[in-house]
């Protein structure tokens, strides 16, 4: 039986999720894959707990819960972080889940830069360094000869870059459209059903949790956006960055405009569009009954190929298994390829 | 480089897709799969076209389409058929499109069964024989350790059945719900927005050629059926036959049913469900802006999960070069693990 000692970076709702489906998943990884999965890492922004014996999932997530961190994990747990932790542990992949930094794509650009350095393969969930630059990422991963898979980046658990690569091996993909953020899906869906004002239903959904304290990521269209250079490079190979995309947000849009059109059997969604003409993210008319016809936090992504003609997945966008069920897949993927 | 050398039965829609297909990938597939795709036998019910050397893609066509069979293919046409016609040629993979015949699963049953036991890969977009009896195919197909690949038997370019394999393969899939006939979903989308009858509609969709003269196998589910057996055996592992499905079709929804389902934010549609509690396939309200929210003749399918939650494909259930990009993924995919 193979082995894969498993580092985890971010032990936010991501992270977690990870360490539950690794615990949910190892038996049968074992059974179907010949691999035995054994985390000896895990590390969030001021704490970690590090064994080359392996770590219990437990209790990793019963010492978050109740410590906030990770020092407390009974003997291993320590205040060591960031590059110091992959210095001091043996491991096989970095299951990188830190926060997205659209500014400087840090602290993911160096973890996963020195783990491509060390010859360790990276799964990561992470929007922010692939936004900036994803070409000095995907040429380091070649360099080095490891594998770099980041299908938890689009749309959480709608699994559109395996989907494109193994599914989709007969077609050419000329462009992508689709609804990329969750959080503006769910207001405009309301909006509509409801016909209340933007602000209303914002507030509303701060206060559900769905959207953020500061909300501007998803409503002024950033977290799409950087999901459309993900997807342009990734899938269509074009070698974009986050400032290459056309953005406009939600926030403009009013409750009049969206009944009027629904009345002409249309609706406003925010929509994510990657093409060789170039990549943008807008609200956009799309017709009832098409679908582009998707209410609440799902998103969707439609790929339009030659022989297939038009193919669409959707799914939960967002969610703490949900991600981590993307994160599973690629590491059954770099598993399988071994 | 390696040579495929393949024989295709069927030379309807789908086949001709498929040569279309070959046509325009096969110097993709040599350049990316290191494999030479060559067409060494088509056959049609009446006539075939035979050659060890291969035949020209563009000729197959014109044949058929100046003279209705390929007995007048240029020096290898000839009235050889069936059984005969893989006697007679030295293949390596059979793609099988002829006709669904949901009574005999003939000549798909046979054709399938000797090209296993002759130790030939097959591909099929036949649902009949699958649906009559799957084990007894799966099962030669293991005996003789051969490769057998019906993507195309389920919503066309809809690609779920691999989807379900490799794309999700970190999830357990616990049940399929999906809308899997694009005749009824149009008959059904229209009779919504226009409000009017049943027969109208089916009588507009048959002078448009969307249904056919006889509708019985959509109208009555009897297709979608079909395809649930498939799904049920394919993908959740269930022994079932066509025997085993509970099916009502759409011929007694009233204009008026569906009206009164539109005013509380419902529509009727033709839902085929496989879990394992059982197959069925009937009518069934579903929520306006629910993925089974979906106008035209697409295909729709929602696989349950255990962690990603409910992930969805859509995609055209039939047409010629959509259904023959499915086959020729399950080509690639039998070309990549060789």
């Amino acid at each position: 039986m193979k082995e894969y000692k498993i580092c985890i970076f971010g032990f936010g709702a991501v992270g977690k999720g990870v360490v539950e489906a690794i615990l949910l998943k190892k038996e049968l990884i074992k059974e179907k894959y010949d691999s035995d999965i054994r985390i000896v890492a895990v590390a969030d922004s001021s704490s970690s707990a590090v064994s080359n014996d392996g770590l219990d999932e437990k209790l990793l997530i019963e010492t978050k819960e109740n410590n906030g961190n990770l020092s407390n994990y009974p003997k291993f747990g320590s205040n060591l972080k960031g590059i110091d932790v992959l210095n001091n542990i043996d491991y096989d992949i970095l299951i990188e889940a830190t926060p997205t930094n659209i500014e400087t794509g840090e602290p993911a650009m160096s973890l996963t830069l020195k783990a491509f350095e060390d010859g360790k393969d990276v799964i990561t969930s992470n929007k922010g360094h692939l936004s900036i630059d994803f070409k000095k990422l995907i040429n380091s991963a070649k360099d080095n000869n490891v594998d770099f898979k980041f299908e938890a980046t689009v749309g959480g658990a709608m699994p559109i870059i395996n989907f494109a690569e193994e599914t989709l091996n007969s077609c050419e993909i000329d462009s992508i459209i689709g609804i990329l953020n969750g959080t503006t899906n769910y207001i405009l869906s309301r909006m509509t059903s409801e016909g209340s004002s933007y602000i209303n239903i914002l507030n509303e959904s701060q206060e559900l949790g769905i959207a953020e304290t500061d909300p501007t990521q998803d409503v002024e269209g950033i977290d799409a956006a950087c999901k459309t250079v993900i997807l342009a490079n990734s899938i269509l190979g074009i070698d974009a960055t986050y400032s290459d995309v056309e953005v406009t947000g939600i926030s403009d849009i009013t409750s009049e405009a969206i009944s009027l059109a629904k009345k002409d059997g249309y609706l406003i969604k925010l929509i994510g569009e990657v093409s060789h003409d170039g990549l943008k993210v807008s609200p956009r008319l799309v017709k009832q009954g098409s679908p582009y016809d998707l209410n609440g936090t799902l998103n969707m992504a439609t790929l339009k190929t030659d022989l297939a003609g038009d193919v669409t997945v959707v799914g939960k966008g967002a969610g703490s298994l949900e991600t981590a069920s993307a994160m599973i897949t690629d590491l059954i993927n770099i598993i399988k390829n071994k």
